[in-house]
C-alpha cells in the first residue's frame, strides 16, 4: 500500500513546493513521522473529513501511522462541567512535558457540533499549554452522531502517536454515552469529582463509577482541603463496593488542585503505576486488542445498517409498513420480515 | 391471509377431532377468540418455538388477533427479589377479577432460562390465581438473548388481548436492562419498593426510577408502616427533580401492603386515573403506535445483521481482519469497511 521508493529529504522538499496544494498520503505520514504539528493537524482534518475522496487518503495515512502507534499511553479524563478538567489537563500536561515527554490532549464531546465546541474549542483555555512546543491540542471532532464524532478521535490517537506523542490524554464530558465511548480507547480513565457534592448533583451516574480507574477529588485546596479528604475516604469505601475488575487493579482515589499544582505527581506516578501492573499481567496489551476488535465489530454492525437503509426500495418499503404498522394491520417482527425478505431478494 | 369459510362451530369439532394433531392457524386463532385457556397456551407455545416452520404459522395467528389486541391496559411491574412481586400481583390480580375484569400475567426474565424460571416458573407462587378462571398466567419465555424473551413476551401480548384479557400485567426483575424492554411494551409502569431500604441496597437504577408511572412501597405494614409513610415522602419529593414526562403525568407514590390487601385498590383507581389522562390527551395511542415502530425498526436492524453475520463469505474474512487487527497491520474502521465490500459485491 505504502510507496516507500522516495527518501524523506524528497518527500520534504515536496511538500515545500506544494505547500498550497493537496498533499499525499506518504506525504502526510511523513510529516506527522517528522512530528511536524501542522502536518499533523492536516491530516487529522483530512479524517475528519465527510468527502468520499478524502477517505482513501486518510485510510493510508493511518495505515502508515499503525505501526508506530503503539509506543504510548492514553488516558481518558471524565468529569462534569466546572470541576476543572482544563486546568487539570494543563496543570497535568505541563508536568508531563517538564519531565520530556510529548502530550497531545484530545476531546470527544458530541454536542460540540451544536454548541460549536463546549470543551477544547477554545484553546485559550489551556493557554500555556497550548504554547508549549511538546503538547498538541485539537478540539472535539463535529459530527452527527457520537459514534462518527468517536471514531475520528479513536484514528487522532493513532497519528498523534505516530508524530512522537507519548501521553494521549482525551477529555470528556461527564454526562452520558461519550464515557463508554473515550473508555472503550484508553488504557486509564481518570473521573475527576468534587468534594461536598453528592452524585446526583454532580450528575454522575454509576455506570461512570465502575469505569473509573482512579477518581481524583480536584480542587483539594483552601477551605476545601478538609472535605477532598472526607471525599477521599467516602470514595474509597464506595468503590470497594464494586466486583474487582478483571485486570486484577484496585481503583485508586487521590485528591489534587490544578491550581495550587498539589497531587498531580501523585496522580501520575499512580497512573505509572497502573501501566506496569498492567503490562505485566499482560491485560494492557491484550486491552487494547480487545478494543480494537470492538471497534471493527461495531463499525461492521454500523455500515451493514447504513448500506441497507441508503437504498431506495428499503426506504420506500419501511414507511408502507410503518403505516400499516400504526393501523394495527402487521405486527411489527412480520413487517421486519417482510421488509427483509424484499431487500434481500433484489440484491 | 385468514381462511374465513369456517363458521365457528366448524373449527371447534375440528378442533376436537383433531386434538393430537397440530392444529391450523385459523384453529387456533378461533381458539383464542373463544377465550379456550388451553388453545392460548398452545399459540404461544408455537410463537415461542425456533423451527422455522413454526415461524409462518404463528405470524398468521399473530396478524388474526392484532385487530382484537386493542382494548386493553398493560401494565409493567418490576422491583427487586424480595420486594414481594408475586404476592403483589396475586392481590392486584385478585381484586381486578373480582371487579369483572380477565387479567393476563406474562414474564421478560432473560436469566430464567439459566435457572429455570426464577420468576412466575412456579405457579404455586400464586397459587388463588393460577386456579382463577378469569386469569391466565405464563412464565417468562426462555431464549438466548433479551431481545428474544422480550419479542416473544410482546406478541404473547397480543395473543392474551384477543383472548379477551382487558388487564395485561407484564412481570421482570429489577436488575437491569429487561426493564427497558418490559417499558418498551406497556402502557403504565410500576415500581414495586421496600421502605427503610436506600436505592444501592434495593439495587434500583436511577433510570429505572425515571421510567417509573408510580412507584408503590410494599409491605407497607405492621411495624413497617411508619418507614413507609417516611418513604412516600421521600420518593415523591426525589420524584420531582425528575423533569416532567412527555405525557404530562406526575409520577405518583403510593403504599400498599399486598399481604393485607391495602392500598391495592387505590393503587388500581390510579392506574385507572393514569388511563383516562392518557387518553385524553391522546398520548395512550401515540405510545403504542410509538412502541409499535420502534419495535419494527429495532427488529429489521437485527435481521439485517443476521442476514450478514451468518454468510459463510462474512465469517471467513471476519476472522482473517480480526487477526490483522491483533498484529497492528490495520486499522479497525478500515478493516470494516474491507469487509463490507467484500459481502455486498458478492450479493
Amino acid at each position: 500500500m505504502a510507496d516507500d521508493n522516495k527518501t524523506p529529504s524528497d518527500t520534504i522538499s515536496k511538500i515545500k513546493a506544494l505547500r498550497k496544494q493537496e498533499l499525499s498520503a506518504d506525504a502526510l505520514a511523513q510529516g506527522i513521522f517528522d512530528g511536524n504539528k501542522a502536518m499533523l493537524a492536516k491530516a487529522i482534518t483530512l479524517l475528519e473529513s465527510t468527502k468520499p475522496a478524502h477517505f482513501e487518503k486518510a485510510n493510508a495515512v493511518i495505515e502508515k501511522c499503525l505501526a508506530k502507534s503503539n509506543k504510548s499511553i492514553r488516558i481518558g479524563i471524565t468529569g462534569v462541567p466546572g470541576v476543572g478538567k482544563s486546568s487539570f489537563i494543563e496543570t497535568l500536561g505541563k508536568t508531563l512535558t517538564d519531565q520530556g515527554n510529548k502530550v497531545a490532549v484530545l476531546a470527544v464531546d458530541p454536542t460540540s457540533s451544536l454548541s460549536k465546541g463546549s470543551i477544547l474549542g477554545d484553546k485559550t483555555r489551556m493557554e500555556t499549554l497550548a504554547k508549549d512546543p511538546n503538547a498538541f491540542i485539537r478540539p472535539s471532532p463535529s459530527g452527527t452522531s457520537l459514534g462518527g464524532v468517536a471514531q475520528k478521535t479513536r484514528e487522532s490517537i493513532i497519528l498523534c502517536e505516530a508524530a512522537g506523542y507519548n501521553v494521549i490524554l482525551v477529555e470528556t464530558v461527564g454526562v452520558g454515552q461519550s464515557e463508554i465511548a473515550v473508555h472503550s480507547m484508553v488504557d486509564f480513565f481518570l473521573l475527576l469529582k468534587l468534594s461536598g457534592a453528592g452524585d446526583e448533583l454532580q450528575g454522575i451516574k454509576r455506570g461512570i463509577m465502575e469505569m473509573a480507574d482512579a477518581i481524583a477529588i480536584n480542587k483539594a485546596d483552601g477551605s476545601n482541603l478538609e472535605h477532598a479528604k472526607l471525599a477521599v475516604t467516602e470514595f474509597s469505601r464506595a468503590l470497594h463496593l464494586y466486583p474487582p475488575k478483571a485486570n486484577g487493579w484496585m481503583p485508586k482515589v487521590m485528591k489534587c488542585s490544578a491550581m495550587e499544582n498539589t497531587g498531580i505527581d501523585e496522580i501520575w506516578a499512580m497512573v505509572q503505576q497502573f501501566v506496569k501492573h498492567n503490562k505485566d499481567n499482560g491485560f494492557f496489551e491484550k486491552n487494547r486488542q480487545q478494543q480494537n476488535k470492538n471497534w471493527f465489530l461495531q463499525t461492521v454492525d454500523e455500515y451493514i445498517k447504513q448500506f441497507f437503509h441508503q437504498k431506495e426500495t428499503f426506504k420506500k418499503e419501511q414507511a408502507t409498513l410503518l403505516t400499516a404498522i400504526e393501523e394495527h394491520k402487521i405486527s411489527p417482527f412480520y413487517a421486519a420480515k417482510i421488509l427483509l425478505d424484499k431487500i434481500t431478494k433484489e440484491l
